[in-house]
């Protein structure tokens, strides 16, 4: 079972301050991308991995998805997802990312926004997902970037010419990370891009899309502090397709 | 046209000395994972895109490849090449990566060992590749990994914790790149895994496997430096499968 910091008391008032706990989607840097990755969304079933506060549950909802359940371990935040919905055909329902079944239930989209990196297991994890997607859905998530995840805690450092430079280390070497983020000892886990994709292809998905994420030129103007977003890349954006039986790859 | 930097003779003279210019594949410490990455080559028609000294085309017409061609920027290398594989068939011959053409041939298999990141234009790479590969045919690569190749000149740094770490900085800010190595000035081209996977699927590739190569134990006890590409990556090997035109992506 996975950590359960998002119902710690402090971790979760920490958390709700960030701008996008407050704001939403509009307040995500990464979501014109990462939307602009999605299949047009009305008329689809729609499953949210890690849903938190419901922001992209309710996106989907107002946007017309045919149906629409967003799963989190925490209950903290799906009450407060469910209090943010009023109105909205969505179910919120407490799941653990690590085992959670659906039985008999079958989605076109299958959408997870920075959820997956507290995943022990990526390939069971995309092995659950494919089983849920209806052939052709999609499987589009963001994570944290491997180069920002790979230390246990980020850290800048200077260069020999003065500037700024993120710090790499045990890029290699995948696996838990105790990290310190809003509280102490949050347990989440580093995986290389290459896993990641290579689990999904070896589970039956077509890779559609993918992008290290960093600001744009009109966001840099207006959140300058989003140049360490350039310097280092913080999410890592993938799309991609459920094979068919039928296209079975050579 | 690239910068033919494998031409001056200072540089020539330093590259000639590293290990694997003098004992070619097995002293690649990736070449095992690459290797694996390859169809059995036996019978193929395979091009080596910036062969070098041509390991890998007498490795390839050792087993019994149908048809051998190497192909890179500097006369020197070819020259040496070509004294190196006595007796084998083998065709080395001069050319651009930026703009080679091979009118009239075909092939299964279009190999490179880091030699894309002295292309400018991956995107037309791709596309040329493409076009000289049958349906079904094989682009494996390996390249600098870009966190490596992020900076013009890669530094180490020491962490809060008195660790060595390495430093990234400018990654998403894709493009040329003057470094130091051997001689100064070199010319490479930084670019993100994203743009190459995007680039290859948008030239009708299919991603077959993608390797952040790091040491293998055994190799690591072999060779107790290679822990720096532990740290950090050094390489990315890549396999694409050229797809038929009756597969279409959706």
């Amino acid at each position: 079972m996975a950590q359960n910091i998002y119902d710690d008391a402090t971790f979760f008032a920490g958390y709700s301050q960030f701008p996008r706990s407050r704001e939403g989607l509009a307040a995500a840097g990464e979501w014109p991308a990462l939307r602009a990755m999605l299949p047009p969304i009305a008329g689809l079933r729609v499953l949210d991995l890690g849903c938190g506060f419901g922001a992209f549950c309710r996106w989907a909802a107002e946007g017309g998805a045919a149906k629409v359940v967003g799963i989190d371990l925490s209950e903290r935040m799906l009450e407060t997802a469910r209090q943010r919905s009023p109105g909205l055909p969505i179910r919120y329902q407490p799941a653990d990312l690590d085992d959670f079944e659906l039985p008999g239930e079958n989605f076109d989209l299958v959408f997870s926004s920075l959820a997956v990196h507290y995943v022990a297991d990526f390939d069971a994890l995309c092995a659950r997902v494919r089983n849920l997607l209806v052939d052709g859905g999609k499987f589009v998530f963001s994570m944290e970037h491997p180069i920002y995840a790979a230390r246990a805690n980020p850290e800048w450092t200077l260069d020999s010419a003065g500037n700024r430079a993120f710090s790499v280390s045990n890029y290699l070497s995948e696996g838990e990370r105790l990290t310190d983020w809003i509280a102490s000892g949050v347990v989440k886990h580093h995986r290389l891009i290459s896993t990641c994709i290579n689990n999904l292809h070896g589970n039956g998905f077509r890779l559609d899309w993918i992008d290290e994420w960093g600001p744009s030129d009109a966001q840099l103007a207006a959140h300058p502090l989003w140049i360490d977003d350039r310097l280092r890349p913080l999410f890592l954006l993938i799309a991609a397709g459920a094979d068919s039986p039928g296209s079975a790859r050579a």
